[in-house]
């Protein structure tokens, strides 16, 4: 189905009115596998994305470039599997906890992050910085 | 400092050659604990924002409310050790890796996703979804 970005979904009014969206309607939505842990993507959600993640427990993104939905594995069959999503305190950004089936990138990487590092700066951790896990 | 967003920054022409950034020229910026492997928070970058973040080993945004540039802690004291940085396969999301002093998000909770859970549909696992780690 091809569509627009829309706010007359079938959204909770109640999670629509917490949401900020960008000026094309949408958010991020950042996706983490629940086993490994790992980041796997990211992609886009507009109300009726979100509305349809939520309820049928599939990812279920917008594409910017396509201008479509997309339910994350249904061409690839490297489907996701909603176990929980949060808002973040802005109201702008979504995670997802999902389990993953295969690759999560298209291009056979298991996450969208595997191919590029970035030359980065790494300053030795001072003695605050060694925080316990989880605090 | 307060800036629009720029691309005649100095950044390394190369990395800014992969960058595809919104019509603010902004990309957004995952940050996750080293340690926990906790998503912390999302936020934005523009060319200026990630040449700071690559060359001096902490995290700096671009606040698209405050219109400026903002290094992760400078006034909580709550900084990011920058770990690692990545670029995702269609150059349009950054991933960090960060050691985090103290509580990443300002509302003092560990990270920003965990005020607000949505209620989600979770379906019963599949046998094609038990996934192994890391796959």
């Amino acid at each position: 189905m091809t569509s627009s970005p829309t706010t007359s979904s079938g959204l909770d009014p109640a999670i629509a009115a917490l949401l900020k969206r960008d000026a094309a309607g949408l958010v991020p939505a950042v996706v983490q596998d629940e086993t490994s842990r790992a980041v796997l993507m990211v992609g886009w959600m507009d109300d009726e994305a979100l509305h349809r993640t939520l309820t049928t427990g599939r990812s279920t993104f917008f594409s910017r470039s396509r201008n479509e939905y997309w339910v994350k594995g249904e061409t690839s069959g490297h489907r996701q599997w909603v176990r929980g999503v949060r808002l973040d305190c802005d109201g702008d950004t979504l995670l997802l906890t999902v389990r993953q089936e295969g690759a999560a990138c298209h291009t056979g990487d298991a996450t969208c992050f595997d191919a590029r590092p970035l030359p980065a700066v790494v300053l030795p951790l001072g003695p605050g910085a060694t925080v316990p896990t989880g605090s």
